[in-house]
């Protein structure tokens, strides 16, 4: 039978995501080096710490551990996020929060309350695939600005909302990453962003926040200061804002959270309970847990300069290997180091040449929502070792100058990669 | 600032479940006993068997435990829920299998992948509220069709599709929850379900068979021959899949699965990847770990027995209290009891008065599509001790001995509870 027939016009246009195809693509391989995605370094998880908790949980048999919950989320987790939200310096309401499966889902959720098919989405250039994935399930339409060194351009910002206003389109928010931004890692200026919540309030368009790394600052480039959300000087309940415990804890308990005025942080509960009814109860009481009693907070320095080494390795050896021909702005946290290549170059092209090299990055076109991009691309440096870095740097240079010399074509590539 | 101005068109149709309302209140508290969400009893948790497994994993500091991974699930797990597949006459290849975020997820899966706003879904009446409002979210228009003793009613499914092709419409899929039905308990006979699979076949609609309480047949009544699933005799992948573990190990880990056809599992895969990236991977090898280890082959005779036992012991303080004003069809498994009440009663006004004396449940109207069922409410057996079942069912026969005599308007109950 043709199954094609029965799906909805949103699944006709899905598609994998560029980063999660290399994933597929690692674990059937060997000897590959992955900078592809960013996974946080499992040896600086917590594990005696998660295993005395689970096992301490656990044993209590207490039976709200392991049964279904509030759709909000686990009332003490809920408590401590609006801890770490002041933290931040944003004032937050418990009515305001939502745990969430992991941030993806905050993204989703903020797709399906706000977003008509046709909506105008602004997005940074380039910006996180997995919001674009999220936005493109709604059917939003979504158009770039691009960025300068302190993050998004302003004028252009603008420029564009009134050209999509004056082509009487819908724009129903501005989605950014404003600290340590994926894919480019870029950080936008406290000055910029206090103008950039003007702009959004003189425009009405709303602002989503997606904030997973604020706290992977690098201190020799970057303090608390310079990662103050946007939320914290949102005094109109503009700014949807979107956190999680996935870089900071581990990605595998899916806990993070989102915090927003509350009449819309009663949709997203409403939306969320159609669509998982809750965050696993296991999960969020071994977070809630290791917030409690201190865990989260001993992880952080020692996170921050696990990353700002590996940030250190993987820039010398790109210097080294790579000065002649790559250009990237330097992290002051995250996990990304974004690669502009020369023109010529074609990084999805190139990826087959660099699978054989025995590395592995995402190709920067499946950041871009116009096409842009060819030739750069993505590589995380927080899960290998410092020289697994190394190698893997140097299969890289290899790949790229065998291609320069001789560049594939996109069809003769194949085109495996972006979306 | 009016948020409502940026609202979705979902997203202004949203409600809250009347189940997952009725959990809030529960929450809220002292002494009220709750036949209200099925949940899972808590003490048949095998909790020494989690405590065990959750250390040992763990222990191992295995990086993979706590990373994010394949969107389609942990391997391991995938092959273990194939061989329980098998195990009910569904022949199920790796390609055809998801793991979801609980079984929730599935449904909201379906919705994305298959509706369009306007789309026909056919629908038991009543059916599932969790279905209805992943549906809804997708802006289906759900019809119902009545059910007979032994399911659905094949001449009025018929006669519902036929009136509706004619009327122009499109229909997508029946959406059945054939073995104990939330929330009547009805079992379909295996004629029927043989007669539903031509029927499908004929008029070209796709069949969503979610099959949670599958296992938890009770012995005097029903067998494994009886809850053989539609899928195990679909041919041409027409049937969708959905099963779980929320009911035979713990709703807390949030693990589920569907089987489709790959055409259609590979979309549902790309809808989860924008919906949450995957499910939490410490709770999917706990459960893989569950299974390898006989954990749940164990569990299920004794969940068997444990809650036929409530069921016996629900239906006799029922005959008892209340068998001069209710009836209920016998469940042969599963978790609910569905009373239906004289015709003068309206459940939904009741509430406040059952709340007054105690004791809570699931007005029926909340799991009509057509707004019927006024005077239906559905209890769950699975969750209270035996001695508490037997007060609840006490409590709640003085709230409807009272409301008779002095039958509250729904506008002075404030009709808290269905959408």
């Amino acid at each position: 039978m043709k199954h094609e027939q029965f799906l909805s016009r949103a699944a006709a246009t899905m598609t994998q995501s560029a980063i999660r195809k290399m994933g597929g693509l690692l674990a059937s391989s060997r000897d590959i080096i992955s900078f592809a995605p960013g996974y946080p370094a499992p040896d600086t998880f917590p594990w005696d710490d998660f295993r005395a908790i689970a096992a301490e949980l656990l044993g209590s048999r207490d039976g709200g551990l392991l049964q279904y919950g509030p759709t909000r989320g686990h009332r003490p987790l809920l408590d401590a996020i609006a801890g770490i939200q002041r933290g931040r310096g944003i004032d937050t309401a418990l009515e305001d929060l939502l745990v969430t499966t992991g941030s993806q889902q905050g993204l989703d959720l903020v797709a399906r309350v706000l977003i008509d098919p046709g909506d105008v989405i602004l997005v940074e250039l380039p910006t996180y695939v997995g919001a674009i994935s999220a936005f493109r399930n709604a059917q939003a339409t979504m158009v770039g600005v691009p960025q300068e060194s302190d993050g998004i351009d302003l004028d252009a910002l603008d420029e564009t909302h009134t050209r999509l206003v004056t082509d009487g389109r819908r724009v129903k928010f501005l989605y950014v990453v404003p600290n340590f931004q994926n894919p480019t890692g870029l950080l936008i200026g406290l000055d910029k962003r206090h103008r950039l919540l003007e702009w959004a309030a003189r425009r009405d368009v709303l602002i989503v926040e997606d904030d997973p790394y604020r706290d992977l600052y690098f201190e020799d480039s970057a303090s608390e200061a310079d990662v103050r959300p946007l939320k914290a000087d949102d005094r109109n309940g503009r700014v949807i804002y979107l956190s999680s415990f996935s870089k900071t804890l581990a990605p595998g308990y899916r806990v993070a959270w989102m915090a927003a005025a509350p009449p819309l942080a009663m949709k997203f509960e409403m939306a969320k309970q159609a669509e998982d009814l809750l965050t696993g109860s296991l999960d969020q009481r071994i977070v809630y847990e290791a917030c409690r009693r201190g865990v989260l907070d001993r992880q952080l320095p020692v996170l921050r300069a696990h990353y700002a080494h590996k940030r250190d390795v993987m820039q010398s050896a790109l210097k080294r290997e790579l000065g002649d021909l790559a250009t990237w702005p330097k992290p002051a946290g995250g996990f990304f180091l974004w690669l502009t290549l020369p023109p010529a170059l074609d990084a999805d092209a190139m990826t087959a040449r660099a699978i054989e090299e025995g590395v592995i990055y995402v190709a920067g076109e499946a950041f871009y929502v116009n096409g842009e991009g060819r030739n750069t691309l993505r590589l995380s440096f927080s899960a290998p070792a410092p020289e697994r870095i190394e190698i893997g740097v140097s299969r890289l240079a290899r790949a790229l100058r065998a291609e320069l010399a001789a560049p594939a074509t996109a069809a003769a590539a194949g085109r495996p990669g972006a979306s």
